[in-house]
């Protein structure tokens, strides 16, 4: 509830905050910590995304950070009230640092500071041209042979990348080097994205027929232009498809299509990358200052090799190439896995009068939409939410809010409760042979996804055909394939005219492998979960995502991607990043964490 | 400023006002309005766009509708607290009808209303599928061989006019056009857009280089989408050509282009139009119950016929087929007119180093667009009005909601104060040898446009380079048009190399006679104007805009058109009739004005 008592305690609390930071006194401000307390930092005091935990990194993170950062006008933010519910205050908050201004929320047990966020919103002088700051469009008054925005566009198209370099080049145009390329334009920064496809948007088009966004509408805007509101709950495939294209046409990218990025170097003494594309046919090189791999975090296919493969006589391929059912009428076809994909895969086949079977390697972590949209998502990300005066903004802030060290202490709950909800439905998955699974504390889908981006699928609808049995199951790893089946280790032979190897994807720093070498892969380091010393997450635990949306190991070298929420929320962060750099601003970096994992 | 007191009062004067019509007393009714009072509905009891004035008028209407109409549930809306502004209560309201959901805005003095706008919100059991109503999408649980999105709508494409009929056909796919046909798809209603270009926006792109929307964004968004935040104030013409054809695309119309209508013909027994279309060379032939006109309120170039004009040896049009001036760098232009698009084109071509006069034949309305956006618009249409609160839907109510018969007393001091701010402006203007005019009763722009469409200039540049001499004027009419040159009536010889016609356009129903007959563009008469009998404007009084957006004397012809914000506004009521008339909902129409003038 709104609180006007609290609203003092947090204004007294952050007036302290700020005067022991203005002074330089850092035992003064670790004062207003309790004990337990968490800071993340979206690029206003570390120029990174880094959550410190304890006073002890704090006081480490201030003693390195304070001085440049020189933050100061901290505040309950214009319009806003705390408010207060079973002893916690929490109010959104602004500041300013000698660069930027900032936006955060902060929540306060006991009258100390339990967790703070601090996001970074605009820099100085820097204030991207919207609202009251838009381009006029019209140019008023006179002036001697002035070209229109149309020949002002196609002039920028002509030179940059040929008489003309970006400061940017970001490979890979999907919804990530889209949601970034946007902010970019906005920033001023000369961008141009690299797009594989005919046309944007192709990158979900080429996907099987089927296929629908997992996540609903809410979760899913770009950046400036949300969805209208007739815009479906869960997108076919297609559909964002054009939206991405006619995104990326309204934003005014750089965005070349039929474009392939065959190698990047990087010099260390000039500090630029030398990167040559293919586009169209035609080798360009390019020369920018940043380069963004935004090839999708389940860009690159994890192929797996079993024996036997060269010799079987029917289709086969990864998940990522499925065309669709269409062809495979009345045919058997295998599918390796049971996450998302193959889980979509199997119900669209079966429809299609396709004999299914499904091979369940491992155990998989299973939610019904309904349930997921409402216990998981609907404080935030509803049209409930929209209807309470939750924008978008804020929703990613409140959800950037939760340290993950803890995050999934506010998680399991929730699991618990859907697993009550659906419990006839998850008995009926244990009876047809599924095996479930609920994350290694019980957390559920979205550690999975942070922790390794795998292990899931959310029901749409194809669970039920596995109760029912009209998907078949198997379990077991691959022994072999045959001429014309998959041989399981335990003997089980699988007759088969298609398999399907729905075997999810590697490390995005495999991507920097191909292009600029297998050094500067390993340099970087795996990319992706928190060192959660879960499955498929080894330690040591570094707290954020690994290597994503800030500074690399390697100089100029950036990693893009995630699903629409996070290609939104943190391009924001990324695009302030490249455009500090841009404009000299200095850009002191706090605490890239050693390199543990290659990938 | 907001206030509970009249709250209560509004409320109990709706609840005696809600009594009286459901008892059917009408003089009990009457007696909530006092004797100076108006009535503008659009479609809830009238299914109609009218205004009716004063008791009498009103007493005339509800005699002929209160009986289908029955209207009920009249209640501030909901979240809503009535204001109180010099005497004059206002609020928001919400009512019933059996049909619809409506929603309007009264104004009360001395506990007596004295303007009402009732509008219709949606049909009972056909409300759009928007917000908590939006579509799912994905196909949750399973079906065999279900078509996907992609697969449902190339269906649609390949059948809908061929195989199907559609219900609806709108002749032009410019933005009147477009905008009906999203709120169309919206409510279920087969439609065929018909776009004699190549792209959807071309009739934008391809007007005068410099060619920007003169209205700012605030006031143009269309339905569902609104611009987004970066959007230009003033956009240029291929900027907003973009977004036309991507909305196009995203709001999935069934939009033919290169097509262009050859005739139609209606058949009164059937109810029946056809259409004969010519699609990309392929005569097609389609037979909707319903044909709208939205060719554009400026969509028939208005060519004079000067003797002489047929031995001009330099290139002479219609400003509506101006290329730009790259061609005439260091040549001589002579512009006729001093309208919108005569300014426009002269600045282009001066600033092209053309040798430019401009032909003012009568005074003509100068704004300037910052004192026009300040002083006109900036209460329901600005940056500002956003902030603090006021969304389209409102402001366009607000705007809908002023009485034509009275508002331009509304309009003159606004117009007096943007006279006295811009006073040195005026006068070297008129120092320059430019007439000015202000309206016939000194109410300036949107008068003017509401009366006659024509007469003015929003000035973004041009003036100044008239007021400097470096745009040449001349004064009268033509004469005669020579090999070389333009004589004008005093004998005036202007040496020419290009002569632009910027000489307007006609009345919409001369498309009907085109494509339908005379016959029928007689017995519809003429479309917009008020009959304020001002100049060009000729009476008596009909009150509202003449045939647009409502039934026109010839059954299943309408006229859908205007500037964007009349397009996107007027397509709602548009749209909810024609849907009402496709689920055989009774729409007993009142008070079709006589035909007085035949365009």
């Amino acid at each position: 509830m709104l609180d006007i008592v609290a609203n003092d305690q947090v204004t007294a609390l952050l007036d302290e905050f700020g005067a022991a930071l203005e002074a330089g006194d850092i035992d003064r401000a670790l004062a207003c910590f309790q004990n337990d307390c968490y800071w993340r930092d979206l690029v206003t005091f570390t120029w990174n995304i880094r959550t410190v935990e304890g006073k002890d990194e704090i006081a480490d993170m201030l003693r390195s950070q304070l001085g440049a950062t020189r933050p100061r006008g901290w505040r309950v933010a214009e319009g806003e009230v705390a408010t207060t519910d079973g002893g916690v205050a929490t109010a959104w908050i602004e500041f300013e640092t000698e660069a930027a201004r900032g936006y955060g929320l902060v929540r306060i047990k006991n009258g100390r500071i339990w967790t703070l966020l601090t996001s970074m919103s605009e820099l100085k002088g820097h204030e991207e041209p919207l609202g009251f700051g838009r381009p006029l469009g019209a140019k008023h008054g006179a002036g001697r042979n002035r070209p229109s925005w149309k020949e002002e566009r196609e002039a920028e198209a002509r030179e940059l990348g040929y008489t003309r370099q970006p400061y940017v080049v970001i490979v890979g145009g999907g919804q990530g080097g889209i949601a970034l390329g946007a902010r970019l334009r906005q920033l001023g920064v000369p961008t141009i994205v690299l797009e594989k496809n005919d046309r944007a948007g192709d990158s979900w088009r080429k996907r099987y027929k089927s296929l629908c966004l997992h996540d609903p509408v809410w979760y899913d805007n770009l950046p400036y232009l949300p969805f209208p509101p007739n815009w479906p709950v869960f997108a076919p495939k297609d559909k964002i498809g054009d939206w991405l294209e006619m995104y990326t046409k309204v934003m005014e990218l750089n965005y070349w299509t039929r474009t392939t990025c065959k190698s990047a170097r990087y010099d260390e003494a000039t500090g630029e990358w030398t990167v040559v594309v293919d586009r169209d046919g035609e080798q360009v090189v390019l020369r920018p200052k940043q380069l963004v791999l935004a090839t999708g975090m389940s860009g690159k296919p994890n192929l797996p090799r079993f024996p036997g493969m060269d010799r079987f006589k029917g289709d086969q391929h990864h998940s990522s190439q499925h065309p669709g059912p269409d062809a495979y009428r009345g045919k058997r076809a295998v599918v390796i896995g049971s996450n998302n994909s193959a889980h979509d895969i199997c119900a669209a086949l079966l429809e299609n009068d396709v004999d299914v079977t499904m091979v369940q390697r491992s155990p998989t972590h299973i939610v019904r939409s309904d349930t997921l949209m409402e216990v998981g998502l609907g404080a935030l990300y509803s049209e409930k939410a929209v209807r309470s005066g939750m924008t978008t903004e804020k929703a990613d802030l409140i959800f950037a809010s939760l340290p993950y060290r803890i995050l999934h202490e506010f998680q399991i709950p929730l699991y618990d409760r859907m697993r009550e909800i659906d419990a006839d439905f998850y008995a009926g998955l244990e009876k047809a042979g599924f095996r479930l699974d609920w994350g290694d504390d019980g957390s559920g889908l979205f550690m999975k996804y942070l922790r390794r981006g795998s292990g899931y699928y959310i029901d749409v609808g194809a669970c039920q055909l596995i109760i029912d049995g009209q998907i078949k199951l198997a379990h077991g790893n691959v022994r072999e394939i045959t001429e014309d089946s998959v041989i399981l280790e335990d003997g089980t032979e699988l007759p088969a005219d298609l398999i399907v190897y729905a075997t999810g994807y590697g490390s995005m720093n495999g991507w920097a492998a191909d292009l600029i070498g297998r050094d500067v892969a390993d340099k970087v380091g795996k990319c992706w979960g928190l060192g959660s010393d879960t499955t498929k997450d080894p330690g040591p635990w570094v707290g954020e995502q690994r290597n994503m949306w800030k500074p690399t190991k390697q100089e100029g070298l950036w990693f893009h991607g995630g699903n629409l929420h996070q290609s939104r929320h943190y391009s924001q962060f990324l695009s302030l990043q490249l455009k500090a750099r841009m404009e000299g601003i200095p850009t002191p970096v706090y605490g890239i964490p050693e390199t543990h994992h290659l990938g």
